[in-house]
């Protein structure tokens, strides 16, 4: 008898040989029918492995990530099989699941792979699923396993076995087909139900520009067809919404090869769109106690050489900036949280005075290779909404509960309801590795469980994902099309203080070290406002709109009533434009909804008469469009307005 | 007979050996009587020396520069006598005039001076004046001179000496004293009537550091003692009024050897002010027409090739920053315009679309030696008011008026009244070094003079002082002490659209290059604050003090009624705090005015009573303190406001 320890704890016995599946099917029925893919002792196995020694179980479905990866490392080996039919001189690599769907490397030879195959494979790919194979592991000798890929003349997969250990290589058959594996299936091929080639690109053997290019086909399956069928109208949606695409079309920013690549450059109205949320954030700031600070790009060397980041980061940076005389190091500020320390260090404190916040929009750069960067979500300069509050520990508690009250107004005022909070803490079995007395983690910790609790947060903790210098909160928001995203992080931090020899004088008249808080509700300017992008599809909340409303005027003649639309909705502190121009109106209209302004206000003879505006609402074509004074529109506008931007009120 | 021309063009005729004191008494005997020094050809002469050539006289009295320099350099003979007297074996070395007074630099052997020794040392000077000496140049043979320091035992003279060609060298006699000596002396010792030693220092012989150490004996003279007794008072009133001084005392910026030399950090109630200037510039900004952009803080390299400042100033600036891979190189920006060009290039651009006029409160770090580096005045790191402004030739005139028009609104709202315009033009006899051609050229000048003739300026044109690429226009202003400041600049630019290709497609159809203007009112916010500091001693005009008023109360009893007053200041968007400490009345009145808070607001049982407040205006100790309403109140300041803040029209 074995015994097999389940998730929650539950420990089973079991005959020696008792599969994956045997212990699914003691569980429930349900169970066995869902389970796609097993690990057991942390490694991937079969369904069908039999189980030999005690151990840890976990059983996946298609809802879990492994049971995902499973699936789609399982369909790479059908798809190899159907190219390999297709194209018998190709040569496999490695098929790996990826976080959506596979590929499988392939060497076509003198043969190519293009568009219009894809249909033929993915046919013959649901044709073998239909035959439901079972997958099945085979160990083999190194020789034997070789021997056959020597005969199969294929160079890629005898280099793989070469690298490996005699006794450590398996095959997994299904059907005619036998690929070198380490394991990890689904129990038969029968559960795909659809499957799709997304595109082919070329990648070098091992990643090695060196090597020879292979080509690179990328796939992904689905247990249902509607799971495909949605999978796909979520890729066009995510197409039509990529910031990189809308921000071109709003005219929000652009990149220039000669300024360099990573470094956006934001045009008339994404500026606006940022100043928009900076002034947002500022005035909930100052009503939350924060002052602006305004502090330089760069810093000498030495101040990162104390903070400890240019031990940390200066080899993977932006190198050190060099005068002309003197031998002075510059750096680049990579983070402002240095710069903070300094300010705050410009004058002594007495624990009456704390906490002080100090925030800034402050403007960092980190080197990222150009592989890596990604409109605006991956840059080499951007601007965090940073702010460091300065505090006694006794004062941690209510602190966190003030910054989260700010995130979650930020995040109400913008439209991200769907949201946890992932609490990072210290490694319960190795305290050692933190800097900090373990009274202070003590408070530290509880400040921000009970915090979150209190605030009523949908929370995750994490053991052991603290830094070594503190806890820390980090907001997983969920956008329109399902993907997470990190945004929001509250970092309490026991080391800069220590290298900064921060003080402040206490009741007991010594000094002593203030704890720290990093903390950005957006994160950064850039990043946000690209996610915002693709989360509102460019629509966003009327408040933040660079101009809420487009006058548009049936023919020129109605430039003066249009020009008194405006000044009238400025003093209702709408902003809005004109467009006079000498066009239709359904060419007018046109433009402004690819624009997305929200309303759009047409007005003619009828309208100047009247005193009024016809209101078209941005996307609702031929519905409900009234005609209204302009005070009636105005609270229109207002009414939305007040439906998303929230009311800060700062807790006492 | 010579023909002697004189500055205002007019030729007279005299005898050969005539002096400029000759040709100053057949002027007019009060011209005489003022007349201090004289430059013949260009030269320093003295007014008794010869003229036997034709040629163009100019006469100098205290009131022109070259007046002073002469009176100053003389008086730097004077002390050097009384040193001489009171340290015979000291060395002289060289002694001229400076921009406020003059320096004598002596090698005092093993002996010092000291303050206490000042006086002495002035009294000798004065007694010595009033015995009137006239100052005589007389011609030496080198030999002679050699000879004469060799018996002196003074070796600095002698190298000057063995510098000299034969045939070129002078001495100056007055009195018993004789001192190797170009020219350019007043008529004799009398007319020094108040002469003051003002400090000593350190200076290398010869400015070099391997040299030895002299001492730097730096003192001033005047024709009057009143002069003396008000340049001492406007320095210690330059003293008081010292930014770096009162930047601390109102904790406004502050400096961390950490961070950087030269390089501010801005302190809470700092950068409120910059705010509160940045968001008034913006204001009329956005009536202007102008739209906010933000760039990057880093180019690349190829950047400023193309522009043109690599080459310039490449060698002497902030280093090129390197990456850990890839081998790009990035600058620093020093200026902002390259970016705004490639903004400009980011979309084609039709004549109609024209001007475009892109702001941005821009970041830039220029390397400056750190000797050179003086609080917000001369840094390594300051944000322009900059805007970029691409039209078409024909659109430069309206352009050039709207930017003087937001230049005198500024000038206007911050209280300096007294500026004149500095017009730099082309060269007009070398026409062939600028860039652009010599119609476009003809319009900008033209541009530029006809909108200061039409704005009233008040105007000094400076022909041959235009940039190679564009006329220019400056501002300077005088401050309350009289000092002039270079403030707000407006530049044509026809070599920047050029390097970058910028084009818009003209009412012909076919592509044309606009013109760039830069401008920048402020010039950067951190010298125009030091300026304003300066000009105001820290009294800001009240629209732009952080806080306009605190509110003081009697005792902690009244923070109730305080909160209230708060709030109701609020509503009235006057921005003011509580001093609700538990402190003497006469404390926190102390402190408010050391701060500088227009207004302290004096809260007790009487006013909680009535609902008003005791309203007691800064500096203005035991002067005419009302007990006025909130409402009155904020009439009160609203008053002052409009006093200043003048409001911004554009013209059509």
């Amino acid at each position: 008898m074995i015994k097999i320890t389940l998730p929650d704890g539950s420990v089973k016995e079991f005959s020696s040989g008792a599969t994956p599946m045997d212990v699914a099917m003691s569980i429930s029925e349900g169970l066995a029918r869902n389970v796609i893919s097993a690990s057991f002792n942390d490694t991937a196995i079969e369904t069908t492995t039999p189980l030999t020694t005690d151990g840890k179980l976990v059983l996946y479905t298609w809802n879990d990530a492994a049971g995902k990866k499973a699936f789609w490392h399982s369909t790479s080996h059908v798809m190899a099989q159907a190219i390999l039919e297709k194209y018998p001189n190709a040569k496999l690599t490695i098929g790996p699941a990826i976080e959506n769907g596979f590929y499988y490397d392939v060497d076509f030879g003198d043969q190519t792979i293009a568009d219009k195959d894809f249909k033929e494979i993915e046919d013959r790919v649901l044709e073998i699923a239909r035959e439901k194979h079972e997958f099945k592991m085979r160990s083999s000798s190194k020789a034997d396993a070789l021997a056959f890929y020597k005969a199969e003349n294929n160079p890629y997969k005898v280099e793989l076995i070469e690298n490996l250990e005699d006794g450590t290589i398996t095959f997994c058959d299904h059907a005619t087909f036998t690929d070198l594996c380490r394991g990890g299936h689904i129990p038969n091929t029968g559960l795909i139900k659809a499957m799709k080639i997304m595109s082919v690109a070329g990648a070098y053997w091992r990643g090695d520009e060196k090597n020879k290019q292979l080509t690179r086909v990328y796939g992904i399956s689905f247990p249902k067809q509607k799971d495909l069928t949605e999978y796909l109208e979520l890729l066009e949606e995510a197409k039509r919404r990529d910031h990189r695409k809308l921000g071109k079309e709003l005219e929000l920013f652009t990149f220039s090869q000669k300024v360099g690549q990573g470094l956006p450059l934001w045009l008339p109205k994404g500026a606006a769109l940022r100043d928009r949320l900076e002034q947002f954030l500022k005035r909930a700031q100052k009503k939350a106690g924060y002052e602006q600070v305004v502090s330089p790009h760069i810093g000498q060397k030495e101040l990162y050489v104390t903070s400890g980041h240019y031990a940390k980061y200066g080899a993977d940076s932006f190198q050190p900036i060099h005068t002309p005389a003197e031998g002075e190091e510059f750096l680049l500020k990579p983070m402002n949280c240095p710069h903070h320390c300094e300010i705050y260090n410009s004058k002594p404190w007495s624990y009456k005075d704390l906490p002080k916040r100090y925030a800034e929009f402050g403007t960092v750069y980190r080197y990222e290779q150009s592989g890596e960067l990604h409109g605006l979500t991956r840059v080499r300069g951007f601007t965090q909404d940073d702010a460091h509050i300065f505090c006694t520990p006794d004062q941690l508690d209510a602190e966190f509960k003030k910054v989260i009250d700010l995130v979650l107004y930020v995040f109400g005022s913008l439209g991200f309801e769907n949201f946890t909070a992932q609490i990072s803490l210290r490694d319960q079995e190795n305290r050692d590795k933190y800097i900090g007395s373990d009274e202070n983690w003590e408070k530290a910790e509880n400040a921000i469980i009970n915090a979150a609790k209190d605030k009523g947060l949908n929370t995750v903790v994490e053991y052991g994902e603290a830094a070594f210098y503190g806890p820390k909160l980090d907001f997983m928001v969920k956008d329109a099309l399902g993907r997470q995203w990190q945004l929001g992080t509250i970092q309490v931090d026991y080391n800069l203080p220590e290298r900064f020899e921060l003080k402040y004088k206490g009741s007991d008249n010594e000094l002593h070290t203030p704890v720290m808080i990093h903390r950005a509700p957006f994160g950064s300017m850039e990043r946000f406002i690209a996610i915002l992008l693709e989360h509102t599809a460019g629509n966003f909340p009327i408040w933040l709109m660079p101009e809420q409303a487009i006058i548009l005027s049936l023919s020129e003649k109605y430039e003066n009533y249009a020009k008194k639309v405006l000044e009238l909705l400025e003093n209702h502190e709408i902003r809005a434009l004109i467009d006079n121009r000498n066009e239709t109106i359904g060419k007018k209209i046109r433009e402004a909804e690819t624009q997305k302004y929200p309303f759009m206000l047409i007005v003619g003879e009828e309208e100047e008469k009247s005193g009024t505006v016809s209101v078209r609402r941005h996307g609702q074509e031929g519905k409900g469009n009234v005609t209204v004074s302009i005070a009636d529109f105005a609270a229109m506008v207002n009414d939305e307005i007040n439906k998303t931007l929230k009311t800060f009120v700062v807790a006492d």
